[in-house]
């Protein structure tokens, strides 16, 4: 078998330096969700191809760590390869360290890749290891993975002030104000979408993501931008030179970080860095002596992942746009369905329709994620993602789930509805009206300045608690301006984020139920954090709905919603309508 | 000015021992809310009666810290002192330790009363007050105040298991399950809640709670309790030494903890100790080498606090039968106040009448805290407390405001209720309404295992949101069973606090409004985590309301309650009539 072929290929580079074990995470240098290709070592060496899993591999083994979304695609793909399947979250399940310490002796050697780990998962797992002894080496698959796909440096976009709002002085600007001290500083930038949106640029090298390989290096004077120089055109170099960007290849970052004066004080934007950069970046100061201090984001989710998160009108006007364009094609799509319905359609059709009608309007650029299109059980999965290969035909009564996305030019969407078709119970429209007065509720409230997403939650979740039933993810994630669909910092889940919700911040709207074996229901507006009043009590916000898609209402009982719910759907039907004209 | 030379005295004594300085807090040693007359040096000292406070005196000046509830108060009491005021949360106000560095020299010593500093206070103060020196000392009144009123060590009474639900010996063995691990340990209990509650008694040591002076040291065979024995009956005696209780002086505890076994875990409960008796048990440890840690309460909130939270169904039976006498004695009065509101009644002789109609109950055995009974604009201040010098006449036009609550043997009560006098304007209420709807949103609400009361407040808060409006405390305590009435570790408020709701726990549940200068509006219930129904979802748990006093719907504008909430106004009104038949 071809993996484990792979397997012991790598185990053989290990050897020869005396590695008895290495830890291979699946996230890239960046930490971002989505990750290129090139990165997939975990697929290459298993043929595991869910996004998130961790593999150990020793001389004599391997084990792979994954959570309870991909337990059924684990032991499918995994099967024949020899590696155990370790369950996150199951009881008894040993850690990564405890597993380690079983199988090797004291003093043996656990590698992990220098770009793969940040810093401080790598000190973590130094305390976790003891008494085997850790080791940061370099990426060893080049020399055995025949055919790796290379990373892409794709051409780079520049968004206008038109796009974004605001220029990149402006920008750089703000930033320094907030992080300027006594001390001169270097704020180190590793997270693309941050870089992205700093510079005012959009690539394509990562799936979905309109992101550019890059890292960022800011000081008061300037900001330093790594990446493939060749993919930026001339007018772009000069338009973001004059606004105070020096260019460098990215390869360079390790080496500028190695230069860094040891008089400044390196701060690390969202506290997200490689061990292999960290320890670059404090080179200068290991080996001259201590003079500068490194200190964490000053700011709980980060400085500029915190400016990032608060759009400003024009990036706003974006959104409407991109949610106006998106709901023209997702009207066309649902009519589609309906009429196609009887000829027996797969969801990975519907998909590809989905996209076809999208590509009608010349501002599309692409999918904003995965499109989950998920008829009847499929809809209780949440991580469904129909294929080509793997995709059910979307049947004449129950729930059609549908939750896509769109990257435009000048906007990024993100929306969810759930079609009723044919005959549905009591119980499937009493499940579907909890999740929409769910997401009315938490649509219309109001809250003071300094509110929290977890003091909301409960407004979206509290119907469908109502009705003894749960669903187990967050309720809102922030999304990106024409960048990632899921950003920080900001959300609304029952976990405690202490990022407080400021206007300009938008956020997906979710509730859902999903009954195992049988349906799913979600329904997923965006809105946006809005100024409402100020009076002697407080500083009060609201949000604003800037999804454009009407809500059906076949499946909704309506004794079930009060008056002010049934006002605001019927508003916001109307609203949907007149925009739509 | 008498409250000068009582400064004097007390800067002789210091000077006398090269004391710079001393700051001297408003708590006792057992850091409950209410502190023995024996504990209030700042009033002997300055006249200031608020209960927060933290005074400094130097050998030239003093200055008072308290917080915005208490700084009309402060302004009055303090004149004339000269000592000055510094207000809490203010900008531009110094901390204690700034302002000490700013009117002492290097290395001057600033004194700290041992056994009013918790260990934690004390070495953060350390900390902020270099280069002054500080230093712990001895209380330094006894020489100084004539006539200081001694401890109170009155009789004790124990509960027994008709009223409690749980004998001595069974609270002991499931704390010691909750502790145990491979070492001896000692657990050592400063709150004297917890040591009432796990030792079944009460006294009447301390105003308004139930409590008896005492300390505490649990191990794995006993329960040490550190009392006056002359004020325990014999039987008492007798039946506690037969549950593993062992009895001490109330004063050996220091010497207790300075003998405590060097191999034995020293826990605190709930992490309160003062300095000198976190000292005194860690001497062992520091005189003849390290040996065992000592570790902080090793659950959120606190062990035994979380316990003695967690309320039986004896208990539980007991609060309702409180609240059933409490809401007869209620009834009566609110007749007798609208018979009367033409007599221009006040608002203290109102709550003496209060006091006469609960009485009545043969149970009754005092207040639970001092009556709030605020007419008009008096109930906008929050911690507005009538009393026979202080205290408005009751008028006929507008709200009035009765906050009161009473130990009865077998539970305590905390209710509050506003009664709508003569005509109110539409926006009255309006605001009403808002408050009775956030009450009745958190009495119906569903929530699964795993909840935390800031996820909940938002229920309570949010149709006063709606209103733009806020109220600045939480919405829900704790409330211990004939016991203290604010009790921890469970809350409901917008602040995060990581402590989740288990069933048995008892909560108010008191949104408000409040208009400066012109009225303030609380409604405030009594709730009980309860289990709901436990499925393929989740554990899911409700609240069970026991207070048993009607709400007036006078000043009700239904049209803003919707069918759910009109349903839970006419049913509870409806049952509590039933139960005070």
């Amino acid at each position: 078998m071809e993996y484990i072929a792979r397997m012991d290929l790598l185990r053989e580079v290990l050897a020869k330096e005396d590695i008895s074990a290495m830890i291979i995470p699946s996230n890239d240098p960046h930490f971002g969700e989505y990750v290129p290709e090139y990165y997939k070592t975990i697929k290459w060496l298993t043929g595991f191809t869910a996004e998130a899993a961790t593999l150990v591999i020793t001389q004599t083994g391997a084990a792979l760590w994954t959570d309870s979304r991909f337990f059924v695609q684990a032991e499918s793909q995994l099967q024949g390869t020899g590696v155990e399947l370790m369950k996150l979250k199951v009881e008894g399940t040993p850690t990564i360290s405890q597993w380690l310490k079983e199988n090797l002796q004291e003093g043996d050697i656990v590698a992990m890749d220098e770009e793969l780990f940040s810093y401080q998962e790598y000190t973590a797992m130094v305390d976790d290891l003891s008494p085997l002894i850790p080791s940061l080496i370099e990426d060893p698959f080049d020399s055995i993975w025949e055919d790796r796909p290379p990373l892409t440096f794709n051409p780079v976009r520049y968004l206008d002030e038109s796009v974004t709002g605001e220029g990149v002085a402006s920008k750089h600007s703000r930033l320094v104000e907030k992080l300027s001290g006594e001390l001169p500083f270097a704020y180190i930038i590793t997270a693309l979408d941050e870089i992205c949106w700093l510079c005012n640029i959009r690539g394509t090298d990562i799936e979905y993501n309109p992101l550019v390989l890059s890292y960022c290096v800011v000081n008061s004077e300037n900001i330093h931008l790594f990446l493939r120089e060749e993919v930026v055109p001339s007018d772009v170099v000069s338009k973001l030179s004059s606004e105070g960007v020096i260019f460098h290849p990215y390869e360079e970052i390790g080496r500028f970080l190695r230069n860094l004066p040891k008089d400044c004080v390196r701060i690390y934007s969202s506290g997200k860095i490689t061990a292999k950069n960290f320890l670059a970046s404090m080179e200068n100061i290991y080996q001259n002596g201590p003079f500068a201090p490194f200190i964490p984001d000053p700011m709980t989710g980060g400085v500029l992942s915190n400016m990032k998160a608060q759009k400003n009108s024009v990036e706003i006007e974006g959104f409407k746009r991109a949610y106006i364009e998106d709901a023209k094609a997702q009207i066309k799509f649902f009519a589609w369905i309906r009429e196609n319905i009887d000829n027996g359609i797969t969801e990975h059709q519907a998909a590809l329709k989905l996209i076809e009608f999208r590509s009608e309007c010349p501002d599309y650029l692409g999918e904003s994620f995965h499109p989950i299109i998920a008829f009847g059980s499929n809809g209780a999965i949440v991580h469904y993602e129909p294929t080509a290969e793997n995709s059910s035909i979307i049947g004449k009564n129950g729930f059609l789930l549908i939750d896509t996305g769109a990257q435009y030019t000048y906007g990024t969407t993100d929306t969810t509805r759930t079609l009723a078709l044919g005959e549905l119970t009591a119980e499937q429209k009493d499940d579907f009206t909890a999740v929409l007065k769910g997401m009315i509720d938490l649509s219309i409230a109001k809250f003071n300045k300094g509110t929290r997403g977890a003091q909301l939650d409960i407004l979206a979740r509290g119907p469908i608690f109502k009705r003894g039933k749960l669903y187990m993810h967050g309720t809102s994630h922030g999304i990106g301006h024409a960048l990632c669909v899921h950003e920080g910092p900001q959300s609304v889940r029952m976990e405690e984020n202490s990022v407080i919700l400021k206007p300009g911040m938008v956020l997906s709207n979710e509730p859902a139920v999903y009954i195992e074996g049988e349906y799913g229901i979600r329904i997923e507006n965006t809105i946006v954090v809005t100024p409402w009043q100020t009076n002697q009590f407080a500083e009060f916000y609201q949000f604003e709905t800037i999804t454009a898609l009407p809500i059906n209402t076949d499946a909704v009982n309506f004794e079930n919603l009060d008056s002010i719910e049934k006002a605001w759907l019927e508003d916001y039907n109307a609203k949907c309508a007149t925009l739509l004209k």
